[in-house]
Parts: structure tokens; C-alpha cells; sequence
């Protein structure tokens, strides 16, 4: 493994040397149980390749446990944190804004925790936005409401305007939960405060309503949209069950994987075909999606179809590629395409089918974290706080084997979680749909 | 009142002679308490033109009550029945299919209760769809589905093939679950039912998610979907209010008229822009659409608008009008259409808007009802039952004034309910939004 | 009915000579829809007691129409108003103080909007507890919680020291959200107003979980309550189907009146008893209840009981009657005496029951309103607030054969609405369940 | 680990010879990736103790991984397999159900796929359970549904009556879906197969509402418990929220183990006390709970409490152990007490707290599974499946470190997890309760 050298580098602003004011807490017989920093998660669980790597290592690859710490490094009397939200929404949001928020408060006993507004735009003066002052009061009740109480936005902003502010504002601690641009614009925050030489601790919790970030496990919000999903994909059954040659067509999203789509499929193994930006299929020819599509339809009466947003983009190469305000690459409605495709195929056939086209679009990701996904916000939220109170700095929160971690930005900076063809998640979606490789020959 | 002299007309097939199985059941104390054919509820509620009705007619008009009748027509004992569901699909079907076998089988002892498959092709040989034996086992939990256990079907058949049918099939009671062109076919069906000089009851259980068939002050299933669109409408509010300049718009159902749109609108209030099929807008000028959206953006820094699917299509007069296979006119996409002028409006202005577009389309239609319209369905199922056992025809259960009744078909077909611009939703519409008349000049 | 010469005696504070600000919005072709005082809606919908009535006053009984009005009595510059919520929780008792607040300041342009903490108590300076100043940032979200941002308390408080404390504050009109104690003491604090010569509108809209205050056909709260019954129901069936001979015994509310126990029990017709306090029953003898739920059991292999807090108090005639600080009487709880019978009867007969008992409690009345009760809300909110600036004063807000309507205090204080043992709901309960009399002989 | 030896010693009925009719699918460019017998996920996950195993056993201890094997050990055209449900229901039976019966259909080609009703009574003769067909239709829709389609029963039946009964139904795998007492009695009927010399396959799915099986990360149905359990915890919060010091109190399930109460508890963070059984409290005295409710009432006015129902259970020691059926001790109701022992203190203190108790029982278990666990359930089936075809017998299915895995039977049986008082779930507990230790000096 690549990485292996580099996971379990996490940066430190200095010695961690004031007494945690957890442990203050650990009266009356309760002990409080803090992590040392030398307690790692491993990376991989297969026996032959730990074994393999202790040979060739001497020890086996694993990221830095995450937890509360002995000893922190900065003086909550003296402390002041900020906290940021960008890019799209994600269920949870509000809920890890309520957690950091809660955590420093009665547990470390920080008194001055800002909320930024919309996104990296809180940071620069000419916007004008003003900060949040996040109190137990303000954040009690938030996670009932979906979307952020922050506020959002797309795209970065200039790095020395964020550092300007951040120091005008004497912030220790900036908690900036976002996607991957969010990821990559922590790293150069990160970079810079070291130029700068300046003691903020950068922490990223990492969001994503596709959960494809890399060496995550499980990104916060992604249950809940798997729940809202779900439901969709009931309506469809519905929809197409409740027609003679019924095709219900839900788009989900996931732009560049279809972790989404596939959980979502299996939760009521209604779905029969499944789309995923990671399988290539052809649309036409013996085994082509349209030809299992009509036999499904001819035999069964009725068809359900997922597909991923960030699905068959191959088949708009004929197209101009577009770019959104952030750089990203605008995907082409892969969702239409498909129903026109059907309409068209079965048209010519003279099946009369009734094709049903659902999608949920933001639905899936602006209501607000189910209980799993509260409670796995709580529990990035405290992790996020105690990473930052121990002075440690350009990480990312994550679940890795059943147990949080920090993941050096650097690690999982710029790359991508992707479904593995080969892996239990997209086997089981080939048992539970019967859809074969939809490849020819 | 034009309908007054027909609104009590219902139609019989012949005396009701047999004593109800129901008062059997009255034993040890308990009083089934049966209606009389002479109980009226009142068409209108206003004392001034009660009066004025009495003085002219000397009689106020009313419909005649549903429920259980003392003398039946059919023999429960030879009786059979059929029920059929038609055109789109809407939450409750399976409650009210659930409802009309089970009253029949465990209170009147009707053993002979057909499910037609797909809607009126279930009638017809050339489909060879089977029909389904709804005994008390298979309906006992459909209500947990969505959709209909039956299937549907849009479009009409033969008349002349359905009667085929139902006379090999020896059906005493059809009951037909649809809206206005299920109206339309149940009347014809009546009407060769007399032709021919049959014995059938035909008896409507009105279904629409638009909630406007004319006489029927609510239709079933429409509470689950303002349900459901109310959580579309909160997942565009956070979308809106979470990014700087954020819109949010929805689409709902509502071909003719906008009750769906104005009733989730006014669930939450979160809502700015409601745009109903009733109630002409313009889009440019200083006291149009666009303008009072940008007004809004840049007083207070977001939107969300609510648009019936069957708004503005004054836009539209430039392209051709198309038709479905039912003959209904095509709407234009007017959600697609406002989401363009939208975005060209604030390009041109140069504010950076965020706009987010939702179309729950077919998911507010296709999942289960909820409790509202399950305890509603029950009462229309089972007063559909009442009614037909009495040997009444050619009439639907509708609810009225708080009260359930027989309305003829001739009084309800071919009209339509629609949105009362100077009504109290509308004006509570306006109330609560704040969006003046969007009507220049 | 007695109540006719009452029904529409609405009292004002005096000659209503402002132009309501309600007619500016009137601009570019929108039209505002004022109601006169003079329009009613009909008491009952009977044509033959309409004419009846007709005939013998010269009029039929009405009560007099909610809505805005032209002219009203307060200038909303200077306008101080009040709102409080008494008694048990209720869903959308947030909605309803939304809804108030928004009206008074978006339509009205009031500006000074207090709300009184936990009941009357927020009246009583003893207390100490501060008032709450609703502006519409505070009360944006409000709605997505359940219970009151206000608090509640139960029990009445000095009524002298309430007047002193809206004189001090200078209120012109006290909203107040509770149930029939609340409006006894709304009742009292009128007449104290009336002889001190004060101007103070008083405005009820009237709470109860049971849905059981006369002359209000629906409570706001109760859908809300029937679904979440709903689902404690399906779980008490799955139970009950779960094992061989198995039992579902669910306690939901209703003091004196079974409204949600017998809606609830219709929601899936899943419940085959369903035992309320205004129908009396037997334990046991040949019809008693114990009698027919073996006879159930051994035949169907398993029964659903749904049983009223309020039903069955006759069985604990032996024990002493407690009251609890209110002054209302303590019931006893049916529930376990229910389940405790149901043990030892099955003990004895030697069939081997698994009885499992269900309590929501108040999960029932504790959780967020759900659409179709907000969309409600809004209307009480919206109606309460044109009654008040209308000048109007010692009513409630009530819906009424689907029309909202102002009822005067006195018609309704004191007395309670009921189950109809002859009544469509009782009647229905009876066919879905098939329970019978229950009554010996 | 003592179980170190054991944990990979998984039971085959012979040699695996047949292809996997799973290969066949790969045809068109798709691969089957199938597990090897030898694959194998680590135990634990920390590097150093995984070292350690190294040098001492020269391997690491690992389970046997989960999922299809290439060559299988029945064949599918002659198999019979059984499916039973025991004990208490659980979110999530029919979604297991479901999806054994559609894999071992569609998958496999499996023909005869039987359901036992009403748990190991299914087996026995003088019961007279009929068996179900579980066909695609059958199955089809029943994880709508709560409960458990085949029904369930607790306590153990005659092994040697099953044994006749498996012989006589020519079944060469059985299903068993069942918690700790089902681990037991499918060991010995593991034990007796052996004994008999028979080729047939027993498969555990382990079951239980909480969360306690010995080396299962998660237990299906668990999270779907932790959704309603969070919602009887928010109305418990706006119950004592909405009062002058109100409390609310939840009594949630958990006989030996607080997973469900600290889990639920984190969801919201609403809850100031979480009492479970493995951590012992003091009732009185300076830090014993009533004190500390004592502070906090007096200082916040308000207080939510969650009590796991084997809590406390040393507060009954001078009354009489009493069994169920099933030989469990029944636990004595800590809810109550709790209640109680408040409302003594309180009172006593003349303080007029207002405490509301909510006790949402079998509601948490009997409502369909959440699309997280349906997706869960889906996995396990499907595993499940896989193990049995394969001709492995003795094992339960399980999810460790992320992966789905085979546990021997006695590896797990007759031992029992907990909430480890210095792991990461309980500190959070701490952390977010601020409850401190609650037991004196």
C-alpha cells in the first residue's frame, strides 16, 4: 500500500503540555479513558497481508486512533474556534455543527466558538457576512432542522484573505466541514498557517452526500439519504407494478460513484437494474441494458431502474464539456437520456410501456440526519474537538474498521472512494437485480 | 343553485326488500343505527341563502346521506362483486380495495369479491388478465403498500365489452375507483347497464391527487400527498436558505388546479411563490413575477417558490398542443420553463443566485397513505358498500359538509373544483407568502 | 338547540373604525377578501331542522364567520399583544404560536408581540419568568419542534394578578392556546377586563389531544395523535400476529371521550376491540368483553384491544377517588387492570396467551405536528389574529362544517364533546371490528 | 483471546463438489468474484496486540470470511431448506426472510424453501402448524410489514421431536433467526445432526433488539430501535422542556446491556441521565443520582432521563426472583421505581417538579426495519445462504470490523457483549450527559 508511510504522519502545532479538563471530570470513581497518540486502528483486516507487512515493515499500517487526549495544547479560557460549512448540503450538518459546538463548551469549557456564513465567503471582508455566535442556546435545537444554520457555498476563495481573517479573529481551532474542495482548500489553509507560522489547527470532517471519500468508510448523511432513497425507489416499484409493461426510473445521485444508488437498490431489492458511473454497460446489442430491459419487461410485466447520476457519460461524447463555477465538470442528464432511450426502444417495438421517471434530486441530502446519522455526527463532532484541543492539525476525521481515526489531509486529498466491482457491495447488487454484465460479448 | 334538482336524484335498480345483515348483529344491547333514504345534508351553509332557498323551493337542497340502509336489493348470499382501479395511482387505493372486501365479507357476507386487474383492460378478453379473489387474507395488509395491488390503467375500452364482461361474470355491484374520466365510464357503463336491462350497481369512489372533483370537498390520498410535498418544500427552503441569493423551486402535481401546491405551501409557511393554474401572473414587468423575486433576493436573501404543473401555461401558446393517449392535453413543463427565465433574469442582473430545482413528481402519488387518509378510505370504502347493497347506482361517495353522500354521477361528471381566488386558501395563499397579485397594471 | 340565542353573541371591545392594513396589500389587481360580520355558517346541515328552525325563529341558527375584516378595532402601531399556551402538550402548539406572530407582524405590522412563559404562571410575578419576544426570526423554525418554545403549566393562577399584569404590560390582545380549563379561566378574565373598563380583545383557540371541546369539530393536535397511535397500533398487531395466540393491548388518551382510540383503531382496522368511556361495557358473562376475546382468540388465534385512558373507571368503584392539583380526578389506569383480567382469565381457562401491552403515552402529544395539522394551524393562527384586531373578544376560534368560525366562550365553556354511540364513528367501529354490544343482556 | 483456537474452526458437512450456479451469471464479461475458504478477517484491529499474535501463533487470529464459494455442497435441484423465527420480534425478520427465500430462488434455483410458523413449535407435531410456501410472490412485499410473517414463539421445544420433524421433511438446511436461547438450541440440534449422521446444514442469524450477541458488531433491527427509541427521548424531552421543572423519563429495552439506551441517548443529546446495566449507581447520598437530578432540575429546570430496563436491578434484592416460561428472570420494573423514587425525593424537598414517564416497549421492535437495516438484512440473508449451500454448518452469520464473517456457534453462545464502561460509546455517553459517575466516594 502506497500510503502506508504517510497515514499516520499527523501534524502537531506543539506539545500537548495543559491538563485536559476532561480529566477533572473523572471524580467520584468514573474514570475518563483518554487515548495515547501511539494507539493505532490498522489499515486493512486481512490476516495474510498484516502478516505480509509486518515481515517486510516490521509493523502494520494504521491510522492514529482518534479520542481525547491527556494532555491538550491550547488554553480553553483563552481559546477561540470557528467553525465552517461548504459546498452542497448533507443531512447532519446541523447536527456536527451542534456537537463541536457542545463538546467545547461543557467539555472543555471554550467560550468563544463562531460560526462562519456561507461557506469560505464568511472568511472575506467584501461579502459582509456576519459571524454566529455559537452558544448552547443557539445550537440546542438545530439538528431537528435539515440543510445549515450556516449557510453554504460553492467554489474557494483567495488563501491569504482566509488567513488574514483568521488571524484578525485570533482563531485557534477552524473546523471546516466539507467535500473534497473543501478538503484540498484545508490542505493550503493548513500549508499557509505553517508559512505563516502561525499555531490554528485546521480539522476537516469530511462530507459527502456520495460517500466516495477516500479512506472513509461511512460519510455522515449518507444513511439518511440511502432512508429518502429508498423511499423513491418504493414509489417506482410502485408506479411500475401498477402498470401493464411499468418501468419506474428513479436518478440518484453520485456524480463519480454509485455507493448511493447500490445501497439504495438493495434496501428493497425492488430495483432490477442498477447504473453506476464504476460499470461500463452498452446501451444496444444481445446484452445490452435495452435488450435485458425488454426481456425483463416482456417476461416480468413490469422493471425498476436505478442510475447514478455520474452514469453513461460516455454516451454524451458528442457534446461540449461544460464547467460549473467550481471547475467541476457539468454532467450531462443521464436521467433523461435513459427514459428517451426507453421511450424510443419500446416505441419501435410496439410495447406499450408506461415509463414512470422519478428523481428525488435534493430531496435525498436536505432534510434533516436520521438517528444513525446523528449519532455517528455526534460522535466526528466530539472527535473533531479533541483532535484540535490536543493541538493536532491538518487532518480529517474518519470511520475506519468500526473505529474513528485521523486521516492525514494529504492521504485523502484528491482521490476517490469508488464501488469495486469485485467487492460484496456490487456482487450483492448482481444477486439481488439478476442484470448480468450488460456488456457485449 | 343549477344542480339542485338533480343533486338528490339517485338512481335505484329496484326495491330494497331484504333485511340487512347488518341488524342481526344488533344484539345484546347494541343499535346498528341504519339511515334513511329521506336524510338530506345540505348542499350549503350559509343561513341567507338557506332561507332564500326554502322560500323558493320550500326545501333546501342537499344530498342524500350515505351509510347503511335497513332493507338491502342484493342477496349477500349469491351476491358478487367486483372493483376496479383506474388512471394514476394515488395513496389509498389499496385501503380502499382493503375496505370494500372486508365490509362486504365480514359485514353483509358477500363471498364473491373480484379484484379486475390493470384498471378497465381488466375487462377485456384481448388482455387476458386474470382477476384476483379478494378474500379477507390477501387484503389484509395491502394498506402498507403503496400503488394498487390491482394495477390500473389510463384510457377507456369498449363499453360494450366491459358489460360482456360483467354479465359473464354476474357481477350485482361494480365498484370503480378513478377520477373524472373513471366518472365519465361509470356513467356510460350505467347507462348501458339500463340498456340493457340489467341488474348492476355502479358506484364511484372518487380518486385524484388534485384534489378537484367537482362536489367532493376532498379526495383520498390528497392529505398524504401534501404530506409528502411538504417535505419537498422543506428540503427547498434549506437549500435555499443555506447558500447566499439561494432559490428554491418546487413542482407539484395539479393539472387544472393548484389545491395540492396551496394547501403544502401554507404547511410550513415557508414558501414565498405560489403559482396555481387558477390565477393568471406575469412574468415581466414591474409588478410581475421576476421583478417581485429579485425584490425578495435581495431584500432577504433567499426564496422558495411553489409551482402546479399546470400554471402559466399562457407561456406555452407559441408551441404546438400535444395529447396523450387518454386525449388529455399535454402540459409544457412549466417548472423547466420557470427554472430558464429564472436563471436569465439573474444573469442579466449579475446576482449570483443559487437556484435548486425539485420535482417529487410521482413519489407525493405512489407511497402508502397515512393515517388521515386510511381512516378515509375506510369510510368511503364501506359507505360505497352501503350504498351499493341498497341496490343505488349510477352515484359517488363523496364527503361533504363533514357528512358522507351520495352524489349522481350526471351532477359531478365532466366538472371540476378549482381554486377560489377570493376563497380562504387562496387568501391565506396570499397571506402567508406575501406575493401581492403578481399581475401588472 | 338550546345554544341558538347564544351562538352568535360575539363581543366586541368597541366600534372597529380602522382601515385594516390588509386592504393596501389590495394593489395591482389582487383583491383582499374581507368578511362581514353579518355572514354565519349554518349550525347543522339537517334540511329539515333547517327549515324547522326557519320556521319557528325566522332564521337558522349560526355561528358567525372567522376572517379578516374590513374595519378593525386596534392600531397596529401601538398594538401590544400576548399569547400563552396552558395545559398538556399538544402537536402544533409551535405552529399555532407561528402562525399568530407572523399574521400580527407581516400582515398587520404589529411590532410588539410578547409570549408568556409556562402558562399563566408567565402572569404571576412570584414566578420570575421572563416573557419571550416573538419576532419572526424566532419563530422561523419553531414548527419543526414539538411541545411549546413557551412552556406550559397547568392549574389557574390569581385572576386579579393576571389583569394587573396585561395592564402593566399594556396588552391589547391576550391569545391563549388551551383547553376547557383554560377557557374557564379566558372566560373569567374576560368579565375581570369587562369590569375594569379595559380594552383587552381575549382570544381562545382551544387545545385538547382528546378532540373533545363542544362545538369544535376537530382539534388541532389530534391528526397528528391518531397517526402516531396509528403506528403504536400496527406494532401491537405485528405482537399480537407474532405468536400463537398472541395479544396487543394498546392504552392510548381520551379522558372522557374515545375520539382517538376509536379514529386511531379505523386508521388500519387492525384492532378487533376498542373500548371507550362513553360506551359501557361488561368484563364479564356470556356477551362480556372477556367472553367474546376468547371467542376471538380461539377462533382467529389472536386480538388487538384498544383501549381509552377514561374507559372502563366503573371497574374501580371499590377504590377512592384521588384528584390531582387541577382538580381534576385521577383515573385509574384501565390499562393494566385491562391486562391484569386478561392474564388471569386466560390463566385460568388454561390457553397459553402472550399478551403484550402497549402505553404511548405521551409520545402521542409530545412530538412535532405533522402537515395536515399545520396546514390547520395556520388557519386558527391566521383567523385568531383578524378576530382580535377586528376588537372582538371572549371567543374561540373553532372549524365547523368545514368553515372557521367564532364561537363564544359561554357556549362552550364547560361542556364537552362525545362519541355518538349512534354516531357514523361508532357505527364504523362497530363494522370494522365486529366487537357487538359487549353488554349482558 | 481464549477463543483465539476456535473462532475459525467452522463446520462442513463434506466436501463442497458442485459448481456454484452463481458461476453461470458470469457469462457476457461479468465475474462472479467468489470467497475463498481460506480468507479470513482480523479479529481485532490494533497493530500492536495483531504483532503480538504474530510472534506468539506465528498467524493472526481471524474469522472465516462470509459469502459465495465457487464450489457448493447441495445441490440446488434437490435441496429442501427450512426458515424459523424465534423469540421476541425484531425490525427486520421479513427483510431476512425475504431475502434467504429470494437467493436460494433466483440465485441458486432452490424450489422448496419452507417457512416454520410460530418458531421451534413449528417442528412439533401436536401444535399443528401448518408450514408456508415461501415463494417470490409470497415474499415479495412483506418487509412492509412489521412483525414476523412466520410468526415466533420463546422457550426451547423437544430436540429429538425436530430432529423427526427435519428427517421428515428432507431438510438439508435450516435458517435460524433467533437471539441467545436460539444460539443454544441450534447448537444442539447442530450436535444431534452429527450424532444422527444426517447431511444437514444449520445457519444462525443472530437476533436481538439489544445489540448483545458475543462477537457481533451489530444486530439487525438495532438501528430501526434506535429511530423510535430517539423519538420517545425527543417528546420525553419536549415533555420536560415544557414545564417548570419538568422531567422526563424513558424507560427503553436492554435486559443485560445498555446499547439501546446509550445509543439513543447520543442521538439528540437530549438526555442528562443515562442509567444501564453495566454501570452500578448510588441512589442517595452527595453524587448519587437523586442529588445529581437535584442539581441539574434546580439549576436548568428541566432534566431527561433514560433508564435501560436491567438497570438498577440491585434496588430489588429483598424481593423474590421471579422466571418466565423461558427459565429468564423476570427483571422487576426499574422504570417505575425510578418514577417513584423521584417523586418521594422531590416532594420532600417541596420542590414541584412535573415528571412525565414514557415507555415506548415492543413499539421499538415491532415496526418494519429502516432502509439501513433492511439493507443490513439483506447482507445477512444472503450470507447466510451462501454458508449453508456451501455445506457449513454450526455458524452464525456476523458483521466484524466491516466485513461479513462466519462465527462458530460455540464461539459465541452462552456469552454475551456490554457496553464496555472505558470504551468509546459510554465515554461519549459521559461526555455528552455530563452525568459524571453517579456512585458515592
Amino acid at each position: 500500500m502506497k500510503t502506508t508511510d504517510i497515514i499516520t504522519r499527523i501534524q502537531t502545532l506543539g506539545d500537548a503540555a495543559i491538563d485536559s479538563p476532561l480529566a477533572s471530570r473523572s471524580q467520584g470513581g468514573y474514570t475518563q479513558n483518554f487515548v495515547s497518540d501511539d494507539r493505532r486502528i490498522a489499515y486493512n483486516v486481512d490476516p495474510e497481508k498484516l502478516a505480509a507487512d509486518l515481515k517486510t515493515h516490521g509493523t502494520v499500517p494504521g491510522f492514529e486512533s482518534a479520542g481525547p487526549r491527556k494532555k491538550i495544547y491550547f488554553d480553553p479560557s483563552k481559546l477561540k474556534c470557528a467553525i465552517v460549512t461548504c459546498g452542497g448540503l448533507c443531512p447532519g450538518l446541523n447536527d456536527i455543527i451542534r456537537s463541536v459546538a457542545l463538546e467545547l463548551h461543557h467539555c472543555y469549557g471554550v467560550r468563544h466558538i463562531y460560526g462562519m456564513k456561507y461557506g469560505l465567503q464568511g472568511f472575506i471582508p467584501q461579502y459582509g457576512h456576519d459571524t454566529v455566535d455559537l452558544t448552547p442556546d443557539y445550537v440546542s435545537q438545530i439538528m431537528d432542522m435539515g440543510g445549515t444554520v450556516l449557510g453554504s457555498s460553492r467554489g474557494t476563495q483567495d488563501m491569504d484573505d482566509i488567513l488574514d481573517c483568521l488571524e484578525r479573529m485570533s482563531i485557534g481551532i477552524l473546523f471546516m466541514v466539507g467535500g473534497d474542495g473543501t478538503l484540498m482548500a484545508a490542505k493550503k489553509i493548513t500549508d499557509k498557517i505553517k508559512e505563516r507560522n502561525l499555531k490554528i489547527s485546521v480539522i476537516v470532517i469530511p462530507k459527502t452526500i456520495d460517500n466516495d471519500i477516500f479512506l472513509v468508510s461511512r460519510s455522515f448523511g449518507f444513511d439518511t439519504a440511502v432512508d429518502i432513497s429508498t423511499n423513491a425507489i418504493k414509489g417506482a416499484h410502485n408506479e411500475a407494478a401498477g402498470y401493464p409493461f411499468g418501468i419506474g426510473l428513479i436518478k440518484l445521485m453520485g456524480r463519480h460513484s454509485g455507493f448511493l444508488a447500490a445501497t439504495a437498490a438493495l434496501a428493497q431489492q425492488d430495483a432490477n437494474f442498477v447504473l453506476i458511473p464504476e460499470i461500463d454497460i452498452d446501451l444496444y446489442g444481445p446484452s445490452g441494458f435495452l435488450t435485458a430491459l425488454e426481456t425483463r419487461i416482456t417476461q416480468r410485466k413490469h422493471a425498476v431502474i436505478v442510475v447514478a447520476e455520474g452514469a453513461g457519460q460516455k454516451f454524451f461524447t458528442d457534446q461540449a464539456t461544460e464547467y460549473d463555477p467550481s471547475g467541476n465538470i457539468r454532467l450531462k442528464d443521464i436521467g433523461v437520456f435513459i427514459k428517451n432511450e426507453i421511450t424510443q426502444w419500446f416505441n419501435e417495438k410496439q410495447i406499450p410501456v408506461t415509463l414512470k421517471y422519478i428523481d428525488p434530486s435534493y430531496m435525498i441530502r436536505s432534510l434533516p440526519a436520521n438517528a444513525n446519522d446523528s449519532v455517528y455526527c455526534g460522535f466526528l463532532g466530539r472527535n473533531a474537538v479533541h483532535a484540535g484541543m490536543a493541538g493536532k492539525t491538518g487532518l480529517l476525521i474518519s470511520h475506519w474498521n468500526n473505529h474513528y481515526v485521523h486521516i492525514p489531509m494529504e492521504a485523502s486529498a484528491g482521490k476517490r472512494k469508488q464501488v469495486d466491482p469485485h467487492g460484496r457491495l456490487w456482487q450483492s447488487v448482481l444477486e439481488a437485480t439478476g442484470q448480468g454484465s450488460l456488456v457485449n460479448g
